[in-house]
């Protein structure tokens, strides 16, 4: 049985304090990759809408993530000084480099939905 | 300015009760995704030593995420009927499919890690 190798040198990616592993450890998140895949469709959203679109996200999760976005460089912020004050959220260059991956993994879930299904079926029933 | 698509239909997706966004929620997880990677260089390991090559993940969320991952049908837990009992993890087919898309999630962290930490630094230093 042939093992899969990952990367030719990812050891330190498991180390709870290297800096790739604290990048990964923000990335592989099931918000910041749906909010990455809706920025990914339109050019600059704002807050309410994001709301309204990410379904089940609560207010102080989306306004985390998306600081937590913002200081990782992936998402700009810009405010509009009107009143009332109009912000928006767009992905910067960086932001969308992650495109790619994130697709491939919403893409997986996607594809292999009726074995992930039959596989907890299966799970439940042996109890 | 040229908006990335995602994918052809993935609306879907973003419905918190949509099983596509559920199997999503699970995998865009950052110890799945390392476990999955760790798993995708050995053909298969004990519970004690991916305790102890997963740097900063407790017992209880070890048990959790690996019983997540067999019931998802991505991970296969085989126990050896020794004294003491040896349990065994290992990728099932459909677990290795996901190392694809998991790598490339890991390698964009390994290859931006410098453009994310200066965006890091700059945010810290507007306060």
């Amino acid at each position: 049985m042939e093992t899969t190798p990952l990367l030719p040198s990812d050891a330190e990616v498991y180390l709870g304090n290297c800096p790739t592993r604290q990048i990964l450890d923000r990335i592989a998140d099931k918000w910041t990759t749906l909010l990455i895949g809706m920025l990914a469709q339109h050019e600059r959203l704002r807050f309410s809408e994001l709301k309204r679109m990410i379904g089940g996200i609560s207010q102080k999760m989306l306004t985390q993530t998306l600081r937590d976005m913002e200081r990782d460089g992936l998402v700009k912020r810009t405010m509009y000084p009107e009143i009332p004050p109009r912000v928006e959220y767009a992905l910067t260059p960086l932001g969308k480099t992650l495109c790619g991956p994130i697709a491939a993994l919403t893409q997986w879930a996607h594809d292999h939905i009726d074995e992930v299904n039959q596989a907890q079926n299966a799970f439940d029933k042996r109890g």
